[in-house]
């Protein structure tokens, strides 16, 4: 049982009461940046702007509704940010 | 080997090239609230806005920096979204 001991007691780095211990955040976007920021300017934006929190977006830094796969597979609560003009 | 073979088994839906298939992104935040979405207007929103997109900030859904010591310990590389006035 030495090789199911070494399994378990490694296992213990990656288990907790979720699947994982400190998972990432964003598993793929511009991995080469070393921390993702964007900024916008209040005078351009349009009417209303869906931004994604759940780095799944293809549109990112916008949502496209990835939350939603996202959320359904994980069992997750995450949905995005929007600024809107009012009565837009 | 059985309970070996049965760990292993099992671990191939934890495990991937990262530490975890499928990780939550928010981990602690409004668990009670299926879809955590926040929308603010345009209006109302002062010289500069940051947004907290790692769900880690004690002061989502702006961000206090959290960020930071998330992707130090998960080897992760995002960062929040700031809305701001030109010049401001």
């Amino acid at each position: 049982h030495l090789e199911l001991q070494q399994w378990e007691s490694s296992s213990k780095t990656f288990f907790s009461k979720s699947k994982c211990v400190k998972p990432k955040v964003n598993l793929d976007l511009q991995k080469d940046n070393p921390k993702v920021v964007h900024a916008f300017d209040i005078e351009d934006l349009g009417d209303e702007a869906v931004y994604c929190r759940c780095w799944r977006s293809k549109k990112f830094p916008y949502c496209d509704g990835a939350h939603a796969k996202h959320n359904q597979e994980t069992g997750d609560n995450v949905g995005p940010l929007i600024i809107k003009r009012k009565e837009a």
